[in-house]
């Protein structure tokens, strides 16, 4: 699939069928995220797949933000101490947290392109969800993104295009067009 | 260009020819940057584009991260007020973070595809650059994308792919494969 379609055509998918993912069309999706960049290039991120029914379960029962039942998960984690080692605080607090949006910003376009859908969640409880995964306490997971065959697609949300882009200085409004409006 | 050839080639370009690039190239980076999710679609981003050289000098001096001299900057932004009225203490201090982390790898994925090299700078005086810009006191500068024509494109940082990727638990290793290895 073309770049610039995967980009403008993703869309957040929280309603999924049911239908199972194969687990090497999941591990093709880390792959796509571990060519983001990292800070320092640290590579202190970690991926952990999950498609287990019960696992799944457990997960979604302390992550409010989990909508609708996906058929897997990548938790993308980040080890925290070797992120400290290797970026110092910056890089633990900072970094490595961007690292996790930037591979999940790649997995999804690639979820995308591969005919599935998938939606970031932020609000889930981290520390039960690295328990339940066998996570040393070093591990953080940071981001879920799940991952399962569309339902439904829905429309993209309105995207603002004025007040959001400058030139040079803050006081330099541009306007991102209003083919960007729907 | 096709979305895996965009992932797995885009490297960080530090060197550059000097040669300048349209605004409205750097403008296109930015529209690719808004179709990037966000946290409960709270959009509070900010883009500010930079190509004058006085301004780029003043930024560059208070950017330990920012190596050699490109011709732009995509300053990505977040408006921490707006971000803590829609999405609370998660979404200001984790969620803008991210989103501020996903538009640019969608930022950076389209230059690569446009014939441009880019690389993400953390290390910045983010309220110098604040001022620099003129930007209120509840926006904060979080990624500096330098942009412009690569000069040289360096062989892609060896991949991790062992200890990286699990399934179901961290008890559970998978290789990612030796085709990731270089």
């Amino acid at each position: 699939m073309d770049l610039n379609e995967a980009i403008r055509r993703r869309r957040s998918i929280r309603r999924f069928t049911g239908q199972s993912v194969a687990l090497d069309r999941l591990v093709e999706l880390v792959r796509a995220g571990i060519w983001a960049p990292t800070a320092g290039n640290v590579q202190s991120w970690r991926f952990v797949i999950v498609n287990d029914k019960g696992v799944l379960d457990r997960i979604k029962a302390v992550s409010p933000g989990m909508l609708g039942m996906p058929t897997a998960l990548i938790v993308i984690c980040q080890d925290k101490d070797l992120a400290f080692q290797k970026g110092s605080m910056l890089g633990r607090d900072v970094g490595s947290v961007m690292d996790a949006a930037m591979a999940a910003q790649n997995i999804m376009l690639a979820a995308h392109a591969s005919g599935l859908g998938s939606c970031a969640v932020l609000s889930f409880h981290a520390e039960t969800v690295r328990r339940f995964l066998d996570m040393p306490v070093s591990v953080r997971p940071e981001l879920l993104i799940t991952i399962g065959v569309p339902a439904t697609c829905p429309d993209p949300p309105k995207r603002e295009v004025n007040g959001i882009a400058f030139v040079n200085s803050m006081a330099h409004d541009i306007s991102l067009g209003e083919d960007l409006a729907h």
